[in-house]
């Protein structure tokens, strides 16, 4: 079993369950590029739950995938029975440029391939999960797999700018009937048309959303909760490499951790943003889930101890 | 004598020298516009120093200045007698729009009028100051002020984009002799060459600042110092009317923080963060230092105690 970040007097965690993409992704930088690395918001965030608890994970890949990129997940002790392989196709594939020291993204190349057909089954062993990270996919089917959720599980959903274009209504559902939301400045903004990323999370909860994070990437991320407002600062980072898939590195241990503690509460997701931006630090240190996968548990302890000491008042 | 926020346990604070501008401002922002209205850097840190100790304000105005703005600075009990008026001419004007939600500040008109003149000379009374705070005036006039200072005071240095593409080396040479650099994020950037906040922040240090603290507007401020590393977020502000003055107010009050407590040690510098964001917080809720002004003692704890619990990982 890989080594996981134990809480004092907590039981065996519960599962973490992940649904998303897991991609190929060809990125170039300002500094350096990667050719069709691991990635994907499943791949991502799993890995990073796989530090708190014992992870799920639900996607498609093609006939190209590498049995390589499989041993990662394993590694990790990620159960992939529920990790589709569609022959008939190649692995869902990215190619983007990050421009002025990554505050823009563009993408030059996108091909659904295997994921065009995906329908996301969960086997019987993974409907009673207690803790679901919707990644982004599209809505639709981001509700199909909620619909087969048989336990009352907290529930992360993340998203992106396009279904906020395309799939308006369906998403607006998915937002209302996770536990978190989990969306970064911009998609707030565009959800809810106020540019103060404050102004735009208080927004999202008069909208329906029960509790919202919003990142703001270099500059931290803030919790909106019925028990109040909480602002964390990023881990500061100077190398940075590739930010791809920082967000969901930051879900996927968020609700790692929250597995892991057994619990949910205001205080709970408070610790579990401390552990979500460290891990989310290793994350950008490298192309791919490299770092990420690589780190280890004494590593993210460091990280967030800083934090911890950084940011006290 | 006006209300202060009284430390327990400590004696009579020391005086703040506050040396800068005072100066008209007509606003524009995409919500609403102010004309003529009390501004300048030196406007803003005296009003916010005042809140935690006696303030000698250091400046220039012409024959135009009103009593009333005279009086905002004599209700906050602020010593005056270094307040030169030059009955040649205007008081030192700016008309400046703000675009895109306040990203982009955009300079309409510049009037320097007294101010081309200026030159501070400091009364035998205030020449002994222990705390003192340079606001963003001629670097080399920042130079002579310290020359005249007779008492190895505390300094806090500010600056704008101006000084650093037109007076570099003399900004140079304020940045190394003063104790703490306060700057915003544009001007680390453009002193240092450094995007990221982060790395500009250690390059400034590296270059001969002894502190530094970077500020990022709605995302916080970053300390850097020889006992380590300190971010801070903004306090929440939705009410967002005019960010003009923001940066002025947080320097002045953590000097004034600082004088009050006596020392200015990491942990010194922590907590006089804290209330600095607080103060700032107001400015940028109204037009000029209307609110920085009428605020109260009351007012600034509640938002100091209400960041700490937001903020408490």
């Amino acid at each position: 079993m890989p080594a996981r970040i134990r809480l004092p007097r907590r039981p065996e965690p519960s599962s973490v369950l992940v649904v998303g993409s897991v991609a190929y992704d060809s990125i170039e930088t300002p500094h350096a590029s990667g050719e069709r690395i691991l990635g994907g918001s499943a791949s991502y965030a799993a890995l990073a739950a796989s530090y708190f608890a014992p992870v799920q994970l639900v996607g498609v890949v093609g006939h190209d995938f590498a049995a390589a990129d499989r041993r990662k997940f394993e590694r990790r002790g990620i159960d992939l029975s529920a990790l589709q392989v569609d022959e008939t196709g190649r692995t869902f594939f990215w190619r983007g440029r990050y421009h002025e020291n990554y505050n823009r993204r563009e993408t030059l190349e996108l091909e659904l391939n295997v994921f065009e057909r995906f329908h996301p089954r969960l086997p019987t062993t993974h409907q009673p999960a207690a803790f679901a990270m919707l990644g982004n996919i599209r809505p639709d089917l981001q509700l199909h797999v909620l619909d087969q959720l048989t336990a009352r599980p907290f529930v992360v959903a993340d998203t992106i700018d396009i279904w906020i274009e395309t799939a308006r209504d369906s998403l607006n559902e998915v937002l209302r009937r996770a536990d978190l939301a989990v969306v970064n400045d911009t998609e707030a903004t565009k959800l809810t048309g106020e540019t103060n990323a404050i102004a735009a999370g208080r927004a999202l909860r008069a909208s329906g959303c029960r509790s919202v994070i919003v990142k703001k990437g270099e500059h931290g991320a803030v919790l909106f909760h019925d028990d109040g407002l909480f602002v964390l600062p990023a881990y500061p980072v100077t190398e940075l490499r590739d930010p791809t898939g920082a967000g969901d590195t930051f879900a996927g241990s968020l609700l790692g951790y929250l597995a892991a503690r057994g619990e949910t509460d205001f205080a709970a997701l408070r610790e579990a943003m401390g552990y979500a931006t460290a891990v989310a630090s290793l994350t950008v240190e490298a192309f791919s889930c490299d770092r990420l996968a690589s780190a280890g548990c004494a590593e993210i302890r460091r990280r967030r101890r800083e934090l911890g000491r950084m940011t006290r008042l």
